[in-house]
């Protein structure tokens, strides 16, 4: 049996003309951060959206400062412009208290937000996944057809170990794997280069650890003068030349 | 209606004195990493037994160097006896592949496992928890009565937003919160540390960032060389003076 709400979610998508999932295998990988930093590099000179789907911690409305900002009704939901960019965010509908949501509601409720959820004609369309593999991306990887995957790790190999399970699920079910990012680079080490090329998926680019990037949060000017974000810049364009 | 399981796993942990469970409110905290250096701290003059009920990660094998050891099949399960203290984890029955299992599915393994295993007299059980709030965390919370807290959060607002939603909940229910850990500390900022007290939470202590970590992943006696075994050596201290 088809799922009704795929050709809902195909209509709602039929004018976003890419849509990249930034995902990791875990949580506290910079998942967040580098889906913002991505959204605003990529809003310079496209039309993009930002949708934060990570309903474990939400945060992209903590690190782009976004406060008063909300979504319009109007036949569905209209995500409001803020930084040059469309916005939205589980966290409009969540709220700020402890939601204790079975597997199921919750992927309910993503399905519904991106069943409502009216995008205007973009270019890009970032997701902010939530970590690893729940119900959630399961669903999240079912409904929308033509998601592609960048996925973040760090250097430690806590991190790697997991992102191995991530590509091999969105391997075997035939899903584009953009690359992969290193976050958090204290060092010049190989290892997580070379194990990732030995998975036959890209490498696209290192990202250093960088304690000052906390007081840019909030602030998008000033996480866009970060070293974080020069690199992001470069993997940006790799994003850009891989378009579909 | 009472869930039969409970009287089940009350059973298996009657001769448990102490269950402690190291959370965090998302990923990348350091939480298996704390958890396994608590374990074999206190391991040093008390019977422990450590338990990685963190499907989205499982790490503490890889942080313990656990190789060959398996459990063995008697009336149940009996978890093996590792650096001086016994081990079980849910990579035992998970492996080493993607399992794209539902949140129900999850947390019935997560039950069973609780179920079956035997555990020895112990002083201490710590619980590395899955990240956040899952149906898992609600479940254990439900099924284990002593279960007590000790929650992770590095000195980023990101993740000390998301230990909030988990002290909230876990205060609404009644279960005790021994204290928070600030892990990562790369400064002498004392903002964390404010707003945790502000929650009316004990501060157990803070952890340095280390990129050297790394390098004594899965060797244990490295391990409890490095500044963040001393650091936990203070914290486990204070948790065995908290003692029930």
């Amino acid at each position: 049996m088809v799922d009704p709400r795929t050709s809902i979610i195909a209509e709602r998508l039929k004018n976003v003309h890419d849509v990249i999932a930034v995902s990791g295998g875990k949580g506290g990988v910079g998942k967040s951060l580098i889906a913002s930093t991505l959204a605003l590099l990529l809003a310079e000179n496209n039309r993009v959206g930002l949708f934060d789907l990570d309903f474990t911690s939400p945060s992209t409305n903590l690190i782009l400062g976004i406060k008063d900002a909300r979504p319009v009704e109007d036949k569905g939901i209209i995500p409001p412009k803020v930084h040059g960019l469309r916005y939205m965010s589980i966290v409009y509908y969540s709220g700020d208290y402890a939601a204790p949501l079975r597997g199921v509601d919750i992927s309910n409720a993503l399905i519904e937000l991106l069943a409502i959820t009216r995008w205007e004609n973009l270019d890009y369309l970032i997701l902010d996944m939530p970590p690893g593999i729940s119900d959630a991306t399961l669903d999240l990887i079912r409904l929308i057809k033509k998601i592609r995957f960048v996925i973040m790790t760090t250097p430690s190999q806590l991190a790697f170990e997991t992102i191995r399970k991530l590509t091999d699920l969105l391997t075997a079910q035939n899903i584009q794997i953009i690359g992969i990012i290193e976050n958090m680079k204290t060092d010049k080490d190989q290892t997580i280069k070379s194990q990732i090329r030995k998975l036959g998926l890209d490498y696209l680019g290192q990202i250093p650890y960088d304690p000052q990037i906390e007081s840019a949060l909030g602030n998008p000017s000033r996480l866009l003068n970060t070293e974080v974000a020069q690199k992001t810049k470069q993997i940006a364009r790799k994003i850009q030349q891989f378009r579909q």
